[in-house]
């Protein structure tokens, strides 16, 4: 099974830009025409939702998929919408597998022991029904969050060497509250607990180590504070770190750079709202919106390639010659 | 709206035992007859999954409906069977309401601003669908992971203060690796994490204190650490204690008493494996199963009580004469 950190890799030089986007349904922020078009051919409520949410990211997949490496799933507002949300979380999925994305879907799951399995299996592996192993998301990479400590990580670990999958787990995010338990001085050292946590992710990243000197064991590390990337990227050396908080809340290119390494490798950046809400609530043609998702990402892949050739020695990624 | 923590005392009185049963779907761990019966009503492997699961928990629901307060659901055992999984949540909980328990859900979810706004929206309140506000899974109660900090729970105190619901904050886990980050002493006080954690805590449940002088925000602390429960008791005065651990990890009805305060409220112990799969993959019989069930409950309740008589001043809660 190939190692899930080679895999993003080749993506990134691929599509030559560490810019991924996010898809996350929210239907009063999505444009009339979707939601119409969708109406007109369903009558139940759930079957509205779901043809809704699918038609919209079957739009910007299908817009996106030459110009991303992966996009970014948040459950939550999928599961928001109950069983019909999780149907278009599984349409959502096969989109864009079809199109060629890796998917990464940011659960920000944790727990232990079995439950911790359950998670794993079924968003990454496989779960025995009835005897037989069956693939049930089968996502490429999630979000997990560490604060019941490591018993809490290893199962996913296991469950992404076993399927060539990879998880990203929370240690800076890219809220103001961050600073409320991440950024605690521990013991004697006087050093913040996201340091800590960087800490345990290393013994782990250590171990999923791929051909391209990356782990599948990455870090999340907002774009918003980049003085404590700085401080975790060293930390943390072969982990890839998956950085929100671009654009809608305030990260930018620049404050993104410190996530990478000097080989111009090292992290993906996310935008959601900013692609595919950019048009905001205005009335707009079907046309319109491809455009402007496509805009908006173009805008975004060029601010990012032109920090990375302001600050990193070796510039974006490239496609090895 | 009645307040939660107010209508949980009330059911603890009225059940006459702090102890809840923990609602987990494992089909390999299932007694026969249950997978037996659900294949002979369905060809479809997710119809029989559901129809296995909804059968299993009505048999449950029905031994436990007159012993217990509230039922736990580990949405992780439901969600690894993917939509089939789900729709048996949706399913459990029904009949569970039903048989007037109260429902809580081990979800560990955690994310910020509008994100946390779409889990609670759907765990707990009304999520807007195409303009109109709709029930998704609509439980009583939810537990919710602190790593991201205040304003990932800010949002959910909220749903609960508009929908008299409440959450249950993880501050001291069960598990051995719930030392790797919840004991790191912080600051110049020496003082562990949790204790941060929990006065954190503190300051969204002095909002939503109920009738009965206890709050809608209570915490996690597991039965498996009894003196960092007495200290997390002092500094959550007002919280009432979600306490696993108790069983299958090795807590006990001792070790779980510094959970509770000394007018034997604040505390409510969940017990899953041993009471659901006490029977451990002998082949059992319908009537031996709930049997089996009922015999574990009805253990659990009489060590706790014991347990609550010899301990604190008040003995066990009693119904107000």
């Amino acid at each position: 099974m190939e190692n899930f950190a080679d895999r993003l890799i080749q993506a990134i030089e691929a599509k030559q830009t560490p810019c991924i986007v996010g898809l996350d349904p929210r239907l009063h922020l999505m444009p009339t025409f979707i939601i119409d078009q969708a109406s007109q051919q369903h009558e139940n409520t759930g079957d509205v939702v779901r043809e809704a949410i699918a038609s919209f990211h079957r739009r910007i997949i299908e817009v996106v998929a030459d110009l991303t490496p992966a996009v970014k799933l948040q459950i939550a507002f999928y599961e928001q919408y109950g069983i019909a949300g999780l149907q278009a979380f599984v349409d959502t999925v096969a989109l864009a597998k079809q199109n060629g994305l890796l998917v990464i879907v940011d659960a920000k799951r944790n727990d232990i022991a079995a439950t911790a399995e359950a998670y794993a299996n079924s968003l990454l592996g496989r779960t025995d029904m009835l005897g037989t192993l069956h693939p049930i998301y089968d996502v490429d990479c999630i979000t997990v969050s560490p604060y019941l400590g490591s018993d809490s990580l290893a199962p996913f670990v296991k469950v992404c060497a076993e399927y060539g999958k990879g998880i990203f787990v929370l240690v800076k995010t890219s809220n103001p509250g961050s600073c409320d338990l991440q950024d605690k001085t521990v013991g004697a050292s006087g050093e913040p607990l996201y340091l800590d946590v960087a800490r345990l992710v290393a013994t782990y990243a250590d171990q999923l180590v791929g051909a391209r000197g990356y782990s599948s064991i990455g870090a999340v590390v907002g774009a918003t504070f980049p003085s404590d990337a700085t401080t975790i990227r060293s930390a943390l050396p072969h982990s890839i770190f998956l950085v929100p908080g671009y654009g809608a809340q305030g990260g930018t290119a620049e404050t993104a750079m410190p996530c990478f390494n000097a080989d111009g490798l090292g992290a993906i950046i996310n935008a959601s709202r900013s692609i595919t809400y950019g048009f905001a609530g205005k009335a707009i043609s079907p046309t319109d919106f491809d455009r402007s998702v496509a805009e908006q990402l173009r805008d975004m892949v060029t601010a990012v390639r032109e920090a990375m050739r302001c600050h990193l020695p070796s510039g974006p990624a490239q496609t090895p010659s």
